[in-house]
């Protein structure tokens, strides 16, 4: 009952997102089974998989978007996982998320840089990242 | 001292929302009372009262902004309830918050189901909209 | 080529949206085909297919949650002429888009309307539904 | 190291915001000390540094957006307290956050209310705005 | 036919906005009359009337949310005239706007100023503004 | 009287946005000569300057965030410009747009690749981004 875009969607959100990834289809299973197919065949079964832009850039768009929006903190916590697990260091994650006060204003900068916090802590990253 | 329009929201609130509007007035009576007597008059005793759109369609609707918006979580659930309240069936509501997804982006649907699962929970009826 | 979400998404986009929805696909052709070709395949292929909710009330719901995020004119305009393709009313567009003022505010409601009022003088409708 | 931006905006931050705002600082610390510099530099070294606007008015325009923006509610319990801080009554406060229903929509009006009546609660200052 | 709130809300609405008031009125009536009562009763025979914030403030209060939520041109223009008509200096209105860089991001602002820029240039104020 | 921040930001500024850039910063001196001045000092001055991601990769975080935001029509016209001139692809930009189709939603999509679509048309980009 599958496509091929569900199979290729699902093998790119475990690539990007990882646990965090399966768990957000995980918790729409009992309530909304389709939206989880959906989010697997278009986002990650149709853009992610797009040739024209590598996928360290994307994850760095992602991030810059949903720190942007300011409403979106669980997906933005998702995708910062996605972004350090396709290569993308902790440094140009807080510089994405620091340019936002430019575009977004400082609240949304902050709010972003909290959730890169939680993010960063989780995986032992914050002795690496931290200049002060 | 209350006017024709305060009553008829009133009675227009407790029709739709129930419990869970009458807690949002409650709260506000320490801070704010007259933000919960315009609350009451203005929506409740204009819009909600007006002939042109059934309370059906009206909460759909209020449910679509509310998850697009993507700021208004504690709204979006006293409306989830208020649609089931007026007789809109779970399946519609997950409908209408699917479809978010192609106005406002996966994050803002994915939040929005988040919040209609806690309600379905606290209704018990998660097992009769879950078709997994 | 093309699969059947895509044939199936182009006649779904010519019977709500007409001519301007194909104007919003012809436009793309230049520079984005592709993403034309997820605009008839996610909406209209996957979303507006789903038997759960009438094609009347998923026009409402995008009706509202376009005048809700109010960034939207152009796809507003598509939609509204959409609603009345499929047999909404203009007395149902314009509760919807005076509901919205409660949710996200006058300039919304307002800047709604103003969209309503050029699709409804377009369409020869205006007299129908002034009250004044 | 610190230039006299850095330093009039520390004094500044500290005047307005008092604990809270060096909280938000400290925390910045140990993921992003550089966005805590330009938090220093660019709104309280530049901007509240001004002399065209008091700053009163100045708090009063921050809580205005911040409670229409709806993303920001750590940042708006930072400024609920720095406008009481400089001389804004609990008063004034109510009146805008009240006044953002008619532009922002209830809803982001009724969650700035939310933050309000915590920082209320935690100055002690419940008993004396209340008028129900 | 027409309350109390209607009337002091008209009376409010020409003090306030004057002619661009009024036009806004004007161009819903052959569309939507019921929300042109709305925006007089509500914004105008309601919160605009309460006495515990001055009409400086409140327009000031205005100017600050419009130029952050970024999508209410309209609306900002009308009560930029608004605010210079009840006595709002220039300068304080540039403050303001600029002050949102910081909350809303620069875009928000430079959009803001774009409009006080038109109705600056209206009223013939340009010159005494600029302090290049 | 400009210190270093203003006299790197205005190289920098000129090194991105070229032309449309500096026509911003002009139109700001007849009514806000400040903001142009922290639009230089803080964006191109301070943020743009910072070596933790290169330039390529801040205007595409930028295109993203702009078209996620969705009021922001005339920045994003200045930033894809400013993407363009330093070696960002239209393709690159044009993938950045259809991703946010996944974030924020087919309309904003749309919307930013209308932007697009005047910004390569101005540069003559457009026969060789086709692949229709």
């Amino acid at each position: 009952m599958h496509n091929t875009r569900y199979e290729s969607g699902l093998a790119k959100l475990k690539e990007i997102d990882g646990a965090a990834g399966e768990a957000v289809i995980e918790s729409l299973q009992i309530i909304a089974p389709d939206l989880a197919h959906y989010t697997i065949e278009f986002p990650f079964g149709d853009i992610y998989q797009r040739p024209g832009l590598d996928l360290k850039s994307r994850e760095l768009a992602t991030v810059s978007a949903l720190t942007a929006l300011g409403h979106c903190a669980p997906q933005l916590k998702v995708h910062i996982h996605g972004a350090l697990n396709v290569g993308v260091t902790p440094e140009q994650i807080i510089e994405v998320i620091i340019q936002m006060a430019v575009y977004a204003g400082f609240p949304a900068a902050l709010n972003g840089m909290t959730v890169a916090k939680d993010v960063f802590a989780e995986r032992g990253l914050l002795d690496e990242t931290s200049t002060a």
